[in-house]
């Protein structure tokens, strides 16, 4: 059953190859007072930095940078790009990159007006922002996260290796964001098939949830069909415009609220998968596809009707003849495959992680109970350890 | 491809069992003058407008009526509500019933501050709304047209039946919309069919133009999936609260803008029936329904690749050894076979035409190109014939 729910998304999106040229539109609505925040400097290879530097110039913006924004984004460096936002009295938090840049802006434009330290107050404690926001918006150049229209952030305190996520409301989305597919191709493989597999898991952790027959489980399963079939395209031809650009506008609907309408949800890989980033430092996609599979074999038995329909609906798995858990394994089968096809990371060794380090991963492991199976920290273990 | 586009809608949703409480979150934002639309007095009898009016005292609303809103709402009382909202100085019009009183209010709301007949600016000469819009919060009490979350109206000119729709841009879209399946329980049989197949043809209108493979498509399939399952469960039993909270949803998602990003869409289903409409006062879907087999036969030669998918993808046809036309008309058959177990009407006979009005008809039929086939007034002649 589809239970009582909200919902209100008011991100205005430009999507296209000629998208750019709309942020002269959105520009004006704001004080002259911008910060540009960006990453190590990919976009003053490819030319972005360029064309938005143009374009805030035409628009007669006083322009601050906040750059240096690294994929895991730290306490630290929200703690300095609280200072420059301050310092320049910014009416507008321009991030210009992937979900990391749209995520550490959004922390930022939370913290501009707060007295406390960010980390403590939305990452430790949760609160809920209590002083003024400060718009932001996003020129994505990667598809993946969905922080382009949702209200997520998540950011890691390198001391003490926790990587976490909140999510904040409607009022901390982005204004607006700028979806230039052919951006996305300026990325290097290994970050283009992260940030697919990174979508792909966005839509599990929202699909591998409830027994009921519901509208959003049926999207789920189109846009999880959609990435499949594209991220085979991408992979063999990442300058296939037709793919990249359904990639990511899949992202986008993967992760802005829409497809958890009125359902539970799980979101347990994204515990491990963070956990492991706290302590590698890896690519977040990566940690995802890592420790996926051994997670779902373990919670399969728990959600069996599901899986099966997984395989049935995404996977195309013909059930004739098979009982219930033979056609769902069959549909974790395809999974694998297809991860092997993109070319995802199928275990934690390669980025970085050892058996010495399991029992410090999982402590940090938050659990939780949308799942199949509320899992023990026996469980945990295990799993991160089959995910060696 | 996916095409160039932009996408906002800020439509704040409550939906469930509990969502008209809500009511009371969102008048606080709006002044204290409210029009209250309704259509012929249901609302009195299921005890909707008590529970309404009781929120709009509890939040000392000064609130004035506009009832009789009919469901092809015409030019003339259009007229009347516009005199109605500027006598009461309204701050925001709150229609509670169908499609056609959220319509309406929109109608109204782009109305009330400008000069001209809203008649000949909105409908015959589709300027853009350039005064002021008085806000519009709608409580859905009937799923189908999606007018809850979108910038439409559809409005009826008697005297020369004509019935004409605007689609507005997102500064008409209602501010709030309230859902609760269990208001849509109240109606009868008859609406609730004809609501689910304006649904189902809204989203036929979006996926059977273009060539292209894009995800808008994937949802699109997604949806009509949804649509066909829980019809099915809804016509046996009208209460099942699950089936009709996932109409209902659908409904929202089917004609929000949502699937037509990034792709060419045809609308010639609309435009035929509204022409039967226009002269016969059917329910709308009705006449959805009653030219549609004939107007998908004609045209599935032209675009035989994407009618064939629809069989595949949402009838569950095997295309094993078959041709594409093959599969195609078994995709239509199995179509054909739905609509007559929920009961739509499959001619326009019993909508009330006749032979001597398929000239006159044909005549108000506005010919659209994004289809298969751009029709010519012979083929919508011949199309209006065989719906008969």
């Amino acid at each position: 059953m589809l239970g009582n729910f909200s919902y209100k998304n008011a991100t205005k999106l430009y999507f296209g190859e000629d998208s750019l040229k709309y942020l002269s539109d959105e520009l004006p609505k704001y004080g002259k007072n911008v910060v540009l925040i960006y990453g190590g400097g990919s976009i003053k290879k490819n030319g972005i930095y360029d064309e938005v530097i143009k374009i805030l110039k035409q628009n007669g913006k006083n322009v601050a940078e906040d750059s240096g924004v690294m994929p895991n984004p730290t306490a630290d460096k929200l703690r300095e790009g609280v200072k420059i936002a301050r310092e320049h009295n910014a009416d507008l938090l321009l991030a210009v990159g992937g979900g990391s840049c749209c995520d550490y802006a959004k922390a930022v434009s939370v913290s501009v007006n707060c007295d406390e330290d960010p980390w403590d107050k939305y990452f430790i404690r949760f609160d809920e922002p209590d002083c003024q926001i400060v718009p932001v918006g996003c020129v994505l150049t990667m598809a993946g996260t969905g922080s382009e229209m949702n209200g997520g952030s998540v950011i890691t305190n390198s001391e003490t290796k926790q990587k976490i996520g909140h999510v904040f409301g409607e009022e901390v989305m982005p204004k607006f964001s700028i979806l230039n597919p052919k951006f996305t191709m300026s990325l290097p493989k290994y970050q283009m098939v992260a940030g697919i597999y990174d979508i792909f898991n966005h839509i599990c952790e929202q699909y591998f949830s409830g027994e009921d027959d519901n509208v959003s489980d049926d999207i789920a399963e189109a846009l999880m069909k959609s990435v499949v079939r594209n991220s085979l395209v991408a992979v063999k031809d990442p300058e296939d415009y037709e793919a990249r650009s359904n990639i990511m506008w899949a992202a986008t609907w993967a992760l802005n609220t829409l497809i958890s309408r009125g359902k539970t949800t799980d979101w347990m890989v994204h515990m491990l998968g963070q956990a492991v980033g706290g302590f590698t430092n890896a690519t977040h996609g990566m940690t995802l596809a890592a420790v996926s599979l051994p997670y779902y074999c373990h919670i399969m038995p728990y959600g069996v009707k599901k899986f099966r329909q997984f395989a049935v609906n995404v996977w195309g798995v013909d059930p004739a003849g098979k009982t219930d858990t033979e056609v769902a394994n069959e549909g974790l089968y395809a999974l694998e495959n297809w991860m092997k096809q993109i070319g995802v990371s199928l275990n934690i060794t390669e980025l970085g992680a050892d058996k010495d380090m399991i029992k410090d991963i999982a402590r940090e492991v938050e659990i939780l109970s949308g799942g199949y199976k509320t899992l023990s920290k026996a469980e945990i273990e295990q799993i991160l350890l089959e995910s060696l």
